[in-house]
């Protein structure tokens, strides 16, 4: 039997195991292959980049930048220009292409700056043009031009808004799309030229109408879906009267609606995904076993309320002690995804450390048990850590020390209690974006 | 590929065999050896029957008149009398014992009648003679006599505030030992005789303390633990004053706590777990295995709110349609436990068409799948349904007939919208009781 502490050492390694597997250059590089000079093969298409009289690097997300270098270094001759945003901290030395750090999860002026001067340079595209367009979570904030009328404050204000209603991504995103110049589709529809998109996706479904509220893919959604999603969040009379007019016009038929499957502009776009939450936890998956434990994935789509659905993890480690169901100790449980967390306190946290902290509780007081969960992106919610890890002891020993984890939880307070018993993931930014990683270890 | 009726007819089976093998009658005798007259094998201990003057049968819980009856056929010429307290439409032909009938998860008076009985049946007890008692769930309720100075009346009250503040059950159960003179290990205070407790276990860890607020185990808990309780759920001032007031005289030394593991008393109390979720699931799991699938079990000690936790079940259908894990197809995943509703609407439902609702929301369009959620005791919340069964297909066909899924599981309404769409497990009283089965079937 191993110690609290290797098992501890295990689960982190396990963790960044997945994490190299989802960096940009990696997946970048298992997507694109130069077999000849001026050809480039993703998948199972070729291009020959002769027959392009310009090629144009666009780019917006969390590991956009990273991805952005990569291509620069496979062709640095043939980039005529690029503008890429990313996240504040995520900026990647490129030496043709420029790269704007920009706000997130609110968008900001900088960002709003990038995406004019991406837009620009889209209007000036020609038909035999290639234009490569790096797609990553966080797009959605990093990549906004507000629809006329509605200002940069105002989508400001409903972003905030959203996020603390416990509303799903999709959900925001949705609205978004309605809002926005260049979202859903819509930036297929300013360039002229031809458009691959590399994208590595930040979402349970892998659909690229879904990653940074895709730009380049076409959308199923409607502004009758927006009034229905406002509504239920009891949001539609609380947003800016400038945003909920637009979506009337919209139901009015006065705006057009987001391009859709059948709109021939998507003929000239390719969307390659090249990375996902499920490439990481298989990473994790080879490592775990490699250190020994029977490993398990249990499902790479996990959402739902984030204290709640870490209830589920500490019913497994239960029964893992008393029955051996359902894997075998040493066991390591592995998943991923990305739950949500409904604010209602006033602490410091994120998804991932509001998870460990609700599975350290169910936790407490089994045998050897470790649990983890962090953001592959080295952020979780408004926090400068990841993620957290606990142990089956994690909370008796704040009880000792007089803290009580209940009302940490109760105030969203996660941050605190793991700062305070010295048990925060802190990466960095990991120039990556593909939702968490959930851990689970038994011995 | 079985069609997705096929899967449904399977899933009810799977269910149906778990239900089987946790039948009171299959327990008992499991748990019950009679090698020879007057010598009773229970476990790894042995009685010589003939050593006590006399033997009494009480009881309280869904299942404790069908676990009378299979004692009264074992040594129907050895019973002196017997009372058993079981739930509305629970009751079992026995000659010897007396069933009464009552209300439940509310306590009444009839209730109330047949615990005055049977203290006063323990009141006459000797040290000489032997009490076995019949626990099974749902006994919290069953078997109830208020402290003094509180009336059934608040208990009442109090019972329906916890119901729908979606506090754990063993919350509830901490309050209700301390403001009752049986529960909480008190009922062996009042019998002098020796006491073998047989109990079909509804709780996720088999705690015999937390089983129908534990009348023969010691409780670890204190009044300090109800007050802060109480306070987590907004509860302590709104409570009957009488209540309130009983709490603070507990916390001031002016009553007795419950009695704790060290009280010599235990050592005349013999608990016998008898069955539990994790029979049903066992059970399940080889049905499953005949019917061709691969089962797996994840957890007999699944808690939680209804509707996010079955969002990770929706995820673990996607999971396995999307990547073959964590089981090939057809896969049925097997869970059992006992989710939490924090009632908000003013619908009909339980725990487990609530979650069933959820879950059908989440595995809507996928390909074969099947989810069913229901209790083993045959009853969901305020309703006559055990639980429900919903496919990937109910969703869409429920909206193509002008249904709003959304809403109804929004207004708690889980119950209407599955006898709209004709999918209500009813199977009426089961006569057990060992929490909910979830099984998830992906062909």
């Amino acid at each position: 039997m191993k110690t609290l502490n290797s098992l501890r050492k295990d689960a982190l390694d396990i963790f960044h195991a997945g994490l190299h597997a989802v960096d940009p250059d990696t997946c970048m590089k298992k997507h694109i292959s130069l077999p000849e000079k001026n050809l480039l093969q993703t998948g199972e298409r070729c291009y020959d980049l002769s027959q392009f009289k310009n090629i144009y690097i666009i780019g917006f997300g969390k590991a956009s930048g990273f991805m952005a270098l990569t291509i620069e270094k496979l062709f640095p001759e043939r980039i005529r220009t690029g503008i890429v945003n990313v996240r504040y901290g995520y900026k990647a030395p490129c030496k043709i292409i420029n790269i704007y750090e920009a706000g997130h999860p609110v968008p900001d002026h900088a960002g709003r700056k990038g995406t004019d001067e991406i837009v620009r340079l889209l209007q000036h595209t020609e038909e035999d043009d290639l234009v490569f367009c790096l797609i990553s979570g966080g797009g959605s904030a990093l990549f906004e031009l507000p629809c006329d009328g509605i200002t940069l404050k105002e989508i400001q204000d409903i972003t905030e808004m959203f996020l603390k209603c416990g509303a799903r991504i999709d959900e925001m995103n949705t609205v978004r799309k309605h809002i926005s110049q260049v979202k859903g589709g819509q930036l297929a529809k300013i360039c002229k030229g031809k458009i691959i998109s590399f994208i590595l996706s930040d979402v349970t479904n892998d659909a690229p109408g879904t990653i940074a509220s895709g730009p380049t893919s076409p959308d199923d959604s409607t502004f009758l879906d927006c009034k229905k999603i406002l509504q239920k969040y009891e949001l539609f009379q609380k947003i800016p009267s400038s945003i909920r007019e637009h979506i009337q016009k919209g139901l009015d038929g006065k705006v057009q609606e987001t391009p859709k499957a059948t709109d021939p502009v998507f003929r000239k776009v390719h969307n390659v995904i090249i990375g996902n939450n499920r490439t990481a936890l298989y990473a994790s998956y080879k490592k775990a076993g490699e250190l020994g434990y029977n490993p398990f994935i249990l499902s790479s789509c996990i959402t739902g309320e984030a204290k709640e659905v870490a209830k589920v993890f500490g019913a497994i480690a239960k029964e893992i002690c008393s029955s051996g169901n359902p894997a075998k100790r040493p066991a390591c449980i592995i998943a991923g995804g990305e739950t949500t967390v409904t604010v209602k306190g006033n602490g410091l946290g994120g998804r991932s450390q509001e998870f460990t902290l609700s599975a350290a509780m169910e936790i407490d007081g089994l045998e050897n048990t470790v649990i983890l969960c962090a953001g592959t992106d080295g952020t979780d919610g408004n926090t400068e850590a990841a993620g957290a890890i606990a142990d089956s002891f994690t909370i008796t020993s704040a009880k000792q020390g007089h803290m009580n984890p209940e009302a940490y939880l109760t105030d969203n307070n996660s941050y605190s209690f793991f700062r305070l018993t010295d048990n925060l993931i802190i990466t960095g930014p990991t120039k990556t974006n593909v939702m968490d990683i959930i851990l689970l270890l038994v011995d």
